[in-house]
């Protein structure tokens, strides 16, 4: 059994504990829900408070030369890339998530077609994008979006299918493998080299969204030989609500990609306004429009809480303990829920598993409670959240509801994992989530 | 000859005099530049700040709810659709200029693709972009963008011979006529509804980019019967640096567009995390990623500054003060400047142009010290602008270097307007512009 005490002498003796410090939580609260949206970093309110008075309201017009504001997009995606096996000069903070994968799928499709027309005669037109059908579902429908605009075929599958998929000949049609490398659902973690390996020997490129890995586990995008990769801003890294996402490209596709979002700063010189388009030399043509700036100073400071820890071990570091936090409350949900119904629907193998822990629970009554749970541990101060499952249906199996559990190393502590399944058997033994109030609207993922 | 009494007796005379209030400016600053960059308002700091600490900081991923994040875009877009003649539910605001402006050209590429298809035998393909040579560059740069993704032809003119090439029969291969309402160089402001008129007739639809037009004066989207219009959040809405953009459709075409950058916030029922994408009824669909909930809540602000004329005559009052702002800056520039080689490049008719003036500058040396004179004023405290010109070439004749000079009615006076001459001439008198430093890199428009 696992005492409080223990989680309290594992606090007390790990090297990271400090870090918390850089963080405003708000009393009484345990946020496992850093995987959705990131907590404040302690220094953001008087760096925001800087930008909005000091250099927007006292610099104007001239904070975009004076107080760097013109080259913030760079050095906010340098620090990000820093974070994921990035080279400096590679990656951009910039748009949504959502925005960027429409360029790098854009950009990828180009470069897939660029090569079939080097070839005579094309062995296979390349024109099929195959991703997962568990895939976080805005990457389906930007996917979607650019099939439709480009008269090419998604192809949902899953997870075991897609191996088969992009076996042999049958490879042959496929011009992208998109894939997220943590599942959001369950935090299932893809081997991000062994599946770049299999699309390129199927002749695809392999481009991945980081939402749920940058910031939450060491990535090397170089080490896997990605083509191109994307991340969010807003979850383990910190940038705060909807904070500008980054983008990357292997510098072997360098100066050889295009994207059609190709507004002004990425030219290669956008204050010479000249009529014609002219892509930046490297990952800077992946800039669209003009970047919002404070949001992107929120961004940068959330990235720094994450370079504190490069003297401690870095981001390996990070992930150690974030792997010793999702065994331990792994262990306690094992030894204390699993009597009151609760189940781990996450990876149990720690190498096959994000930052998080994903929960299913069945009601004796044969009722779904998740939600309700999920709101009576938010009313008791411990934030997580609830993703709905979906029925079985032509295209795959049922999804169980799942309650979702995010471990952000930089602020949660032993103690805090021991207290929230503490919680959530309260929750259970007083029956107090049949409750729960219900809200009609769900939080953002 | 007016003098500096009679602008302070306009200024005490101005019933919209208290609107300046509402604005941060730093002492001894005249900001003639709020074309480029609004001011900071005075209630944005606190409202950021509470957006930071209390949503953010203490509200978590709550907010998302409880402080109405997930409903900011068409908060906030309706409070600028108020403004440019939308109708509530049709603006919304997200992204940038930019990207939105390719989110509307590919809707209205799919509108008029649909509509061919309808027909049989097509009686001519329409597959044409027309724009001006002279419109911003971000403009062109993503109509080149979309063209080369769909093969389609970006045709820029000189505006005069637009009207010519979407008249009669020349006019049956153009898909969309795409222009900013007020250009950015020489402030010069189209007729919206003739234009638009003159697109539809030659069977094109109209896309409006009101940059430089949204809270710079009327706009009547209805009246003049567009189709697509989009427009930045940081100039005249005075959202802050890189503020989110807005995108409004002509309810006409509810239902019917569609854009590739089909994120999740643009579908129909996002939360319900379905593998496929279904638009939002209605402009929703125009969103595509989580929002930059703290940039948009600064233009959430900055609108708010605006909507304090609606009880003095709304946009109308104060687009009758800008007239008369401009007019006096064009009658003191003549008076005083026009033997120190300074033209005007506006359009001298106040129904042709927008809120800006800008001049020209004949040096007796020949030389072109324009960038230099701009850099003299900012030293002197009046922040203006100064934009390049280039040489004839091909496409069309040379530009002139120009000064530029915005006037923003909400906290612009006329004894500013009066100073802001007093210190050229000054600048001109001392030869101080002579020993200007030079900056590498210009500042964002």
């Amino acid at each position: 059994m696992i005492t409080r005490d223990d989680c309290a002498r594992r606090d007390a003796e790990d090297a990271l504990a400090p870090l918390r410090d850089q963080f405003m939580l708000p009393e009484g609260v345990i946020y496992v829900d850093g995987n959705s949206l990131g907590a404040l970093p302690r220094a953001t309110p008087a760096r925001v408070a800087a930008a909005v008075q000091q250099e927007w309201g006292d610099g104007l017009i001239r904070s975009w030369n004076d107080a760097g504001w013109i080259t913030l997009p760079q050095r906010v995606g340098d620090r990000i890339g820093a974070l994921v096996g990035a080279r400096a000069g590679e990656c951009v903070a910039a748009d949504s998530t959502s925005v960027n994968l429409y360029k790098v799928l854009s950009a990828a499709a180009r470069i897939v077609q660029a090569d079939e027309s080097a070839q005579a005669p094309i062995a296979a037109a390349r024109r099929v994008i195959v991703s997962e059908r568990q895939n976080f579902p805005t990457d389906l429908y930007i996917a979607e979006g650019l099939c439709r605009a480009l008269g090419w075929t998604l192809e949902l599958l899953e997870t075991r299918a897609i191996v088969e998929r992009l076996s042999g000949a049958r490879g042959a049609d496929v011009a992208l493998l998109m894939l997220t490398q943590v599942n959001y659902r369950t935090g299932a973690l893809h081997d991000m080299a062994a599946m770049t390996a299999l699309a390129h020997a199927a002749g695809a490129l392999a481009v991945w969204d980081l939402a749920h890995s940058a910031g939450a586990l060491p990535v090397d995008l170089h080490g896997a030989g990605a083509d191109f990769a994307i991340g969010c801003g807003y979850k383990f890294l910190n940038g705060g609500p909807g904070a500008p996402a980054f983008v990357w490209a292997h510098p072997r596709h360098a100066g050889r990609f295009w994207q059609p979002l190709s507004g002004w700063m990425g030219h290669a010189a956008p204050f010479t306004f000249r009529p014609e388009y002219e892509p930046a030399a490297g990952i800077g043509r992946f800039l669209c429009g003009t970047p919002p700036v404070l949001s992107l100073t929120a961004l940068e400071c959330g990235v720094d809480t994450l370079h504190a820890a490069d003297a401690l071990g870095g981001m390996a570091a990070l992930r150690a303990k974030s792997i010793a936090l999702t065994e331990a409350f792994i262990a306690l949900v094992d030894e204390r829920c699993a009597p009151l119904g609760f189940a781990v629907a996450s990876p149990r193998d720690a190498r096959l598993r994000g930052s998080q822990v994903s929960l299913t629970h069945a009601s004796a009554d044969g009722a779904s409670h998740g939600y309700a749970i999920v709101q009576a541990l938010i009313a008791r101060g411990v934030i997580g959240d609830f993703r709905a499952g979906a029925a079985s249906d032509a295209h795959g199996p049922a999804l169980p509801d799942i309650l979702r559990f995010g471990f952000t190393p930089l602020y949660l502590r032993f103690v805090d994992v021991y207290d929230a399944v503490e919680q959530l058997v309260q929750v259970m033994r007083t029956g107090e989530y049949r409750e729960a109030r219900f809200n009609e609207r769900s939080a953002v993922t």
